[in-house]
């Protein structure tokens, strides 16, 4: 059975993306479009790869090299997060202007303010995601995330598209009681899971390189209650990547989370919180969406 | 040649710990003692490896699973990072009191203050560290580190034990002005190759089991700035492993550094930084010593 997703490498039609897809044993990566239920097998050089950083690793980072092998199933549910296992998931925290400001601060900070995730934190982009039971303050945040495509140390602004792959959507979950257990957030923003990514990896030059100017919705329920443009980020995406890599070298796979826009649930009278039956949306033009229920984490 | 290092799997005698060590074309775990010019390969089911987390996967975290094989040389020089690839590195601010009140505060955290590193951050031992040219406020932190040796969530204080493989030393170099750019830290921590992390890392049976009360000692060109002992922090390990694993999973060579001690040189009337020529010695009770010359670093 032959589908929609193009033959050739070079036809990154908008929409199509690299996704993880359960097939067999296990992930692989592969090229699939919004809401199909078919992929194709990504290949590089001819070799199939379970995750995006070897497969980013083999194709330098190129989106031309990689190639559309055979067809496998792939309904949203056997999605996986695209990136399994990136060596650093570097989050930024106030970077819309509307969300300092709901925040309660009148200026963004100086600098990108940055805090971690770790591989163990990131969720398929359709899971239904366990909400710990530690918490009753577990809050969404809509987020495009830059995947970067090759290793790079002192990469200036105007160079930062050299090292980006792609672009996919995030769900930022964040624990908000933890997060203000001490300033660097991280207790808040590192539990297990609580990042659903995807669906897809879009290449950059597909959604305007290194500054896209795409809408990012964020729907919980059925009401839209986050809903921006990525072309207002405080530190555009060359200003992370160029601040980022003066400190420290990125490397394929690695993924930054730019922020959230205004309109979290924690600042809103009343509080708007995920609960047992909620379902969240995160959807990016040119990306697609991702859309997890919150359900009660099983009893260990 | 034979050598001091052990034939026998149960012989964790003092000062023998996993060291990687350049043997051939790239690093093998091998067991050594300080100072020693051989070790002999760490094997687990007769398998060599590269790296301590797929070691201690192996070994499911146990060091009576860990066998010593053939003798290989190992001089200071050919020692790398004890883990090259851990899937986390979490730090730990604020942790011994007299370091809080050398920074101006009365009290520690309410909450273990965490921030990251990545395994890009990681040096070798012995290494030459290069100094980056953006900053000249580089400090010195002298810290116990743990190895983890077997995944856990949500793992009691009283349990702690179970998922700790061992403990090494290292140097949580701080880049201060980038440090203070914003309240999580991340932009002073994370820089490439500042974390000297070794030499070995011992099985934490040998040390005091999840509460070491270890002599830990940072010297500067011949001067004792930190001297101190591992049993006064703040949050013991097993606080450490209870609330990081309420948020996450700690997988095996995951690595937790527990803090500095008091002296640290930014707070010093005059400050005391690291230039270009600096020795710099963190010294723990029954791991041993690093030992890194900091210089500039090349033009790239």
């Amino acid at each position: 059975m032959t589908t929609a997703t193009p033959a050739s490498p070079a036809d990154w039609t908008d929409g199509l993306g690299l996704a993880r897809v359960l097939h067999g044993g296990g992930p692989v990566v592969a090229l699939r479009r919004d809401g199909a239920a078919k992929a194709r097998l990504a290949l590089v050089d001819g070799q199939v790869f379970d995750d995006l950083p070897p497969l980013l690793e083999a194709a330098q980072g190129d989106p031309a090299a990689i190639e559309a092998g055979a067809v496998i199933d792939a309904p949203d549910h056997r999605l996986r997060s695209p990136v399994g296992r990136p060596g650093k998931v570097i989050c930024i925290g106030q970077n819309y202007l509307a969300h300092v400001h709901e925040g309660g601060r009148d200026t963004g900070p100086a600098h990108p303010d940055l805090f971690p995730k770790w591989h163990t934190s990131l969720a398929a982009p359709f899971a239904e995601v366990a909400l710990p039971p530690e918490s009753d303050q577990i809050d969404y945040e809509s987020e495009l995330a830059v995947v970067i495509g090759a290793r790079g140390r002192r990469i200036a602004a105007e160079d930062a598209e050299s090292i980006i792959f792609g672009y996919t959507a995030a769900n930022d979950v964040s624990v908000r009681d933890f997060q203000f257990h001490t300033p660097g957030r991280v207790a808040g923003k590192a539990w297990d899971g609580l990042t659903p990514l995807g669906p897809v990896v879009v290449p950059a030059a597909r959604l305007g390189g290194s500054r896209p100017d795409l809408a990012i919705r964020g729907t919980l329920d059925g009401e839209v209650l986050q809903d921006d443009r990525t072309s207002r980020l405080i530190f555009g995406v060359p200003e992370l990547v160029a601040y980022i890599t003066t400190v420290m070298t990125l490397e394929p796979g690695d993924l930054i989370l730019t922020g959230t826009p205004a309109g979290v649930g924690f600042v809103r009278e009343p509080k708007v919180l995920l609960r047992e039956g909620s379902e969240f949306e995160v959807r990016i033009e040119g990306i697609g969406a991702l859309r997890n229920r919150f359900v009660a984490e099983k009893a260990g």
